[in-house]
């Protein structure tokens, strides 16, 4: 058993209102490795140390936003399981033959009861982190880390309406762990739910909006807190506009920084954090600690950080 | 589905000579949390950020070693279904019932292929990691993290006989992947092999080696280098045995000091590696790069650290 | 010749409100070390990796800010030299017995242009660090680096009027070097000033005021951004007043967290930044750079930063 | 007066026996910028943070080792001013003339007791770190730091005869302080002296040999332990060398790795060390804590670190 059937965030397709702005954001500014520019313009790009073809795809268009996201599962059993969960469940699903979307085998897609398009896929073209796999080293050549060093995709914040069903929904069906959560204080009401498919505090997020099908943020994962730092010192020297600048999270204790693309999307870099497993307890947060569980260096919630989304 | 069935290496049981200066190594130096001494002299401890009641048991002995290892799977039916599959595979099963070991349910026991004693257990007492679950914070109290600033207990080395016959095991009972190989240049002969049932590089490797049953060293988790050089400086300051102070395995990619504990048994400090996903790669090592297989920062492998063994 | 004149920041007395809630801020929570508490009430600490008695002298006040700031001197004879030129100068010079000062020679004491009392002394009593002198260990005892892990007092950063007089009085009669400065765009009159006696970007620096003789606040030196990141943790969890969490200066490239005592004096936390030597150029910014030249990882400037001093 | 008279070592001229294999170590690998060749093939590099033209020369000859080293001066009246004190000492001074050397002043060279040459400086051409001096950034264009990410020269290590002679010469004509010291543990003799004219823990060191003239090492400044692991993956990586991996040392308490260029000359990476001042007290080790003086973090002397020089 051990690590199988939904294994990570694999894509997101982020639409973007200037592509060449874009693509110097997420690739020479961010580092991320441009791999490809397809037929319609759309381009791609990977974190050096995953092994799959892309992980984000920029689009053209005239609002900013998350088109949809996508999950890579164990193999296609996985998906065919799936499928009729996620009908019982009560969502209609798609099928999407393999081809369709680049590099990828057949997908499923479904929109969650948040209103975002999700997609699920066992099978996308692998073309390595450059390390090789017989007596591979343990550092790529120079040039191959850059910008502000991310080694992966790490997880997405979804905004929307009917979270508590979005966790049902990612509990029940995709078995994942609800890891922590932050309620109203007074009604108790979930005002943010966070869950894991893997031992990271989470995998994917979803918090509270009045609209549904609205994005929050994509996050990038680094290696450490220097690499932290050492992403915030690019992020200024490029002018990037930062939302919230090096802290730590209360909710899965990750250090963080918060800045957005020339769109208006957000993105995070993201570091540390508890390692989880399905006995860690679930940690709730109530809106009397509402700054300590958003920023716990200086326990100051930032009043965009919970309105402003694309 | 996720993070399920065998989820974690979650105790070891080491025989030390003289219990005093044991305590004072795992505990005093390294900075493990004492939380127990049984009515038999044995003494229990456990990582500041581990929520279980103890990974560490100490046990008075004639000779240095590993009586067992055990690990944590996800719930009693996992359990139930597990025992079947072990004797399917061919190893004799025992039952031990909850209670006989310290704050634990039920065990199952079997000896593997390579000689080692193996338990799993789906139940232990917890009792978190001094934060809480309701508007946690992230950092314990001033002197809860000390010593090595150790987080958890990560992995295993266990050296022995029969060790594709352990790894079948793992791969096919367990549902573990094989992440890295060494096998001989020449032979093809497999002569490590680590396997992991969650993100990490490794949950458990195994090195042939002539006899059966033999410990090569117990590995614990830092957040970072930083720590890894502070865990370094007090090795120094204590003049615990050093065996190979800060470096890097090729195999893992995690950056490592081995070292000696009074009686002779190795532990490490470990830190980084990559993420797994069971889609990642399986990598090649031959005994044309053993020194960097074993040590990356040198490409330098030590005596040593094929033939000490306890 | 090498390192000789005046040495370095050694001592600043800090007027604060509560005692007993300012022992808990500057002890129990950033860690530095209560060495004495002396007839009059007033507490003296020291930082861990400083050789002398003490650098910080707290007194019970109906008004927050800083007392006097003392430099350390080479010897006794430069202390004889320096009074001369300082009287050459235009300031007078008041002399202050041998033992007036706890632990402490002579003293020298005037006031600067900008209005705060300056001290010089030549001799204090040095009680080490700890590791003593002869086959001495790199790492002290467990307990005795804590809190914020601070090493040494670095710098102060001090408000006032006539702050051209001040760098004048530093740069002709201390030989000091000026390091950076910050001007109007417009007028190109100096806003702020930063000198350094040694290798540091800068030992003291003034900001213009439209007040005389206003504290801006007193800087402790970590040793990495690791450290920095973990003060910044250990802030949050004592619920200190952040006005700027961890950020890096354009001027004197070091990374940066500033918060309020309890009195609502601001520290500073400080590490890194450039090596200066008298032949590296004097760096100058100006308002149209006003953002980066404070924090460069946003390029913003906090509006708190040049307004509130005490 | 502060820092005055004797600034830093700002040169040294290595012989190297292959110029390609030696431009890629100290080029392509340690990441230092290339920034001249000149008539007589001679190649020279800077670290990107320095300021002046170059830091490192490198000569093809038939031997490797260390023609001479020089130390920046403050100024020209600096330089005449030591003449007189270096012959007042007992050694000839041969003056060199202005652009006899590259980018250089006029020198003054003679040879210590040691039997090594050195020079002295005040001039040479400043090229700047990239950043300018107008509203500057602190982050240079991505590629400027590179490999080993060295900001700076840092120190040397001499090995020879005589060198109390040495010491004292820097001790009373340079007035550089003498940091730590090394001796046999039974005669008393000097068996190391660290001498340093800054707050560093040494500017120059020198280790007793049987032969005069012999060259240790030299040494680079890395900003931090993480980017002193860097070094050690980027070092493993080129199959450079290496004689101490990642450690600490006991004297002057900074972290190292020792590694070889191709030419058989002894290469240094270093960061941390504590902050010496003229009034901290001279550390004095003997050879019964030989192991620790070295290297901290295992206690163990390496024979090749006290017999292997060029």
């Amino acid at each position: 058993m051990a690590l199988r059937g939904v294994l990570r965030l694999g894509e997101v397709r982020i639409r973007v209102l200037d592509m060449e702005a874009a693509c110097r954001h997420y690739g020479d500014h961010m580092g991320l490795l441009k791999v490809m520019t397809d037929a319609d313009g759309m381009t791609y790009f990977k974190a050096w140390d995953e092994h799959d073809h892309h992980c984000v795809v920029l689009r053209k268009a005239d609002s900013a936003g998350l088109d949809y996201f996508a999950f890579k599962v164990y193999d296609d059993k996985t998906l065919t399981a799936l499928e009729g969960k996620i009908k019982e469940f009560g969502l209609p699903v798609e099928r999407i033959a393999a081809g369709v979307y680049a590099k990828s085998g057949r997908r499923l897609q479904f929109v969650l009861p948040s209103g975002h398009t999700m997609q699920l896929y066992a099978e996308k073209e692998q073309i390595g982190n450059t390390l090789g796999t017989i007596n591979p080293g343990v550092m790529p050549d120079e040039g191959v880390i850059r910008g502000f060093r991310i080694n992966r995709i790490d997880h997405l914040l979804l905004g929307g309406v009917n979270i508590d069903e979005n966790a049902r929904l990612f509990r029940e069906v995709f078995e994942f762990d609800l890891t922590e959560r932050l309620i109203d204080a007074d009604s108790k009401a979930s005002l943010a739910l966070f869950v894991s498919c893997s031992t990271k505090p989470h995998d994917v997020a979803f918090v509270l909006q009045p609209n549904p099908n609205k994005f929050h943020h994509v996050s990038f994962l680094l290696e450490s807190v220097s690499d932290l730092v050492h992403a915030a010192d690019m992020i200024g020297k490029h002018r990037i506009p930062v939302e919230v600048n090096t802290n730590r999270h209360g909710i899965t204790r990750g250090a963080t920084i918060y800045f957005f693309d020339p769109s208006g999307n957000r993105n995070e870099v993201f570091t540390g954090g508890y390692v989880h497993y399905p006995d860690t307890p679930t940690l709730t947060w109530d809106t009397s600690a509402l700054g300590a569980a958003a920023f716990s260096q200086d326990n100051t919630p930032r009043e965009s950080f919970f309105t402003v989304l694309t």
